[in-house]
């Protein structure tokens, strides 16, 4: 197993190693920590949620924004931690600007839904209904490597708010800003008695399903499933987020420079490494020449940034593993009769890290796994169509259902065809919108999870409980203890 | 495996025979479908489903309230299947009386929930959004044999009303309704193309399990699992609604006529088949004999109905299994110490039909089966407190939190108490309302059931996915595609 396992006793504690993308050198020891340190500090969460369910929503957001400072004066170290963890900038400085957005947007969304709920009556005269929120008590958030700050949070906060307290563990494969986290938290005592971040890989994850009373999971939708059969086994609630195979459409009447623009950054944004990717389009094939032409150039001008971090856009792939799945679905892909229009034939080892070029394929099937599996890496492959029946048609041909995007000469016509496309969110003249835009409802469709919309006010209500009070007026006499008892 | 299993092939169909509860006789062959007959059917109602939801609620409510119509023509039917299904009257009129009603409830609600979404505007001047509702296709009802109809209906009418078709398998315990639901749902051929009832036992839930977007399983816990898991592994989601042992506390400024009548109204109706069944009662040490006295009174007056279905109040265990749960409960409690006020030390075999009288118990502790696990029968423990704050301990000493009641000189005495008991109804000043009054909004809590709430308005959203348009208006170009390309 040496050297993803490389383990060593220090400080009693045992440390593994974990490999920095840029470089491939493991250059960090993550701390590990034993299922009975997870026990005894989901049993302090859980004791700690008590008070900060009865201080009320108020209090909790006040908690959150004194949070939101901490951050802000941390956020040198956050960024640093992140950027060795990820091995990128630009999308590092958009995870922590869209945190502090999103604990503003999630307090004023929570506020919203926390009105007091009025009293109501009933069809019976003498009985009345009185609703309350119960938040599940401690909620495990098991996130990824993509974006390892962002989707850390982006179930915790709306958790927090409900009142619940919530233990972290952020993958295995980017812990270094785990300790920022923490020295954040630990300077809001009052935040700190409910949430907490671990270190750590699986059995980590193992822990939590055995410790908490609903667990949200990020990742892929094979572990999403090993996750799923371990609620089902723990008769806890779970929330899975998996993965996605986003189709984009873009009909002959699309502003085809504005489709590219779009598409181009749905695409290769964070190396393609993140669930909303647009991983497949579908073109007319009246404008496929264009279209590749345009995102051919697109993909020429775009550096990478292995020699100098801060020169060029795009990064390595964070985790070695993925590197081996995007080559294996360019050969497979190129293999069956693929053309690469421009990029990487398979991933490039420059300085120890693994980077791929933006690629663009054009004589793509459905046949191939690059128009089947999630890739996860910044593959643009670009398929003809005829009629707007077969687009819509191959669009809804995979297993997966998360997001999509239609480009048309107007809103209507993009809606018309974006009506017909399973999936939560559909981008209409743009692409990968919820990336950006964090307020629509959706739902992940077919593989792509389970579970609520994690955007939105709605949000709120995956943490939460409902409790009735059904009051009978004190001195009624209900029909049916009558009623029972003389048998009619 | 005889004779539960007692198999013959009559017309091609293999046949089960079922148990009469009152005689138990095997008067009834049920008939056992194949898998692929399931597959077949499901593919039907996967094909019917596209109209039901593109043709909207107004139409779905309409022809419900058809079915309505057909169901109060064939009510003799259906009441005289169901009577020989569950061996009791008053219970199986009170089922299509509340089944009627809460057609109408459904259609009203419905009517309520799906109004236009307007459209939004966002943070970002030029992107709005557009919410929409999707429903699941095709959703799965396992239904158990308590309430045979409504419960096998709970699920169902919120789920058509939502846009899904739903295909029905009630308890092979009380199977003998299903023809009859069946000629009803022929009746209305437009609701024909998206329901259906179809009989079996585990292995037609498991095909269900297999063919279904989403499951809704009422029953036992320890079933309720097995459902869980064959969900998490068939990436589905899944509704559960499980087992009871919900609490009674009596407060000393209680009404004690009134608590006692509630009370065993609550313990003893439908024999204590219910899942919302009060199945413990706490009363102040200073209230009990007064309390048991009284219960006592009114177990003493209630005859049973095993000489003439239409004399006397309760019938017979349906299931067979159950009286041995019961013998075994009753037989561990008095074993550790418990008196028997009044009733049965076991379940009496009268003419084939197993029946337990309407039994008080008091001496009753914590480690004793009946105060910890569901009994599923007319039994009422009595146990004494000293403080409230000790009886609200006892009340939560459970595995399970489904609900509970609460009986108190005012309703904010009793609010004070209720709103420290973990379960998602509680009653105030009255026992098991939610049996009567489907209004109220309520989770299940601890291992009492998984996900939201089956009453209200918001048990539609069980069924309904979101899905969300970001729309960017045409001209507008998004910074973040020329923000990605030129990395600051």
């Amino acid at each position: 197993m040496l050297p993803y396992s490389k383990k060593g006793l220090l400080n009693n504690i045992i440390q593994v190693n974990t490999r920095n993308p840029r470089t491939g050198i493991f250059d960090y020891q993550r701390p590990e920590i034993s299922g009975e340190e997870i026990a005894a500090s989901c049993q302090l969460l859980l004791q700690g949620q008590k008070k900060w369910h009865a201080n009320g929503f108020a209090y909790r957001s006040e908690i959150l924004q004194k949070w939101k400072v901490v951050i802000l004066v941390h956020q040198k170290d956050l960024l640093d931690a992140l950027i060795t963890d990820t091995g990128r900038v630009w999308e590092t400085k958009l995870e922590i600007e869209l945190l502090i957005n999103s604990i503003d947007r999630w307090c004023k969304l929570a506020g919203e839904f926390f009105v007091p709920i009025p009293e109501k009556t009933t069809q019976i005269p003498f009985i009345r209904l009185q609703q309350d929120w119960v938040p599940y008590e401690l909620i495990g958030v098991i996130s990824p490597w993509n974006f390892p700050l962002l989707l850390s949070l982006i179930d915790t906060l709306p958790a927090l708010l409900a009142g619940a307290a919530v233990i972290v563990k952020p993958s295995e494969v980017t812990p270094r800003f785990i300790d920022v986290m923490n020295r954040t938290i630990a300077e809001v005592p009052e935040l700190k008695e409910v949430l907490a971040y671990v270190p750590g890989d699986g059995n980590t994850g193992a822990a939590l399903l055995e410790h908490c009373r609903l667990i949200c999971f990020t990742g892929s939708t094979a572990t999403g499933r090993k996750v799923y059969e371990a609620a089902a086994r723990n008769m806890i609630p779970v929330f899975l987020e998996l993965g996605g195979k986003d189709p984009a459409i873009v009909l002959p009447s699309a502003n085809l420079e504005q489709a590219a623009a779009s598409i181009f950054w749905g695409s290769t944004a964070n190396a393609g490494q993140s669930c909303l990717s647009i991983e497949r389009v579908y073109a007319h094939s009246s404008i496929v020449p264009s279209l590749v032409e345009k995102l051919k150039a697109r993909a020429d001008q775009l550096l990478l940034n292995a020699a100098d971090i801060h020169q060029g856009e795009m990064g390595p792939i964070i985790f070695e593993k993925q590197v081996h799945i995007i080559n294996d679905h360019l050969q497979d892909a190129l293999s069956k009769g693929a053309q690469l229009i421009t990029g990487s034939t398979e991933c490039e080892n420059i300085g120890g890290g693994f980077y791929c070029r933006p690629s663009v394929l054009t004589g793509v099937t459905h046949d191939m796994k690059i128009m089947q599996e999630e890739t996860f890496g910044p593959i643009i492959p670009v398929m003809g169509f005829e009629t707007t029946s077969e687009a819509i048609a191959l669009a809804n041909d995979s297993m997966y259902g998360l997001s999509g995007a239609v480009f048309a000469g107007t809103t209507e016509e993009a809606m018309e065809v974006g009506m017909h496309i399973t999936g939560g969110a559909i981008s209409i003249n743009d692409a990968a919108l919820t990336a950006i835009m964090h307020e629509g409802e959706k739902s992940s469709f077919k593989l792509s999870g389970i579970g609520g919309t994690r955007m939105g006010a709605s949000a709120l209500r995956r943490f939460l409980r409902q409790k009735v009070f059904i009051i009978k007026n004190g001195t009624a006499v209900s029909p049916w203890t009558v009623q029972l008892h003389r048998n009619t």
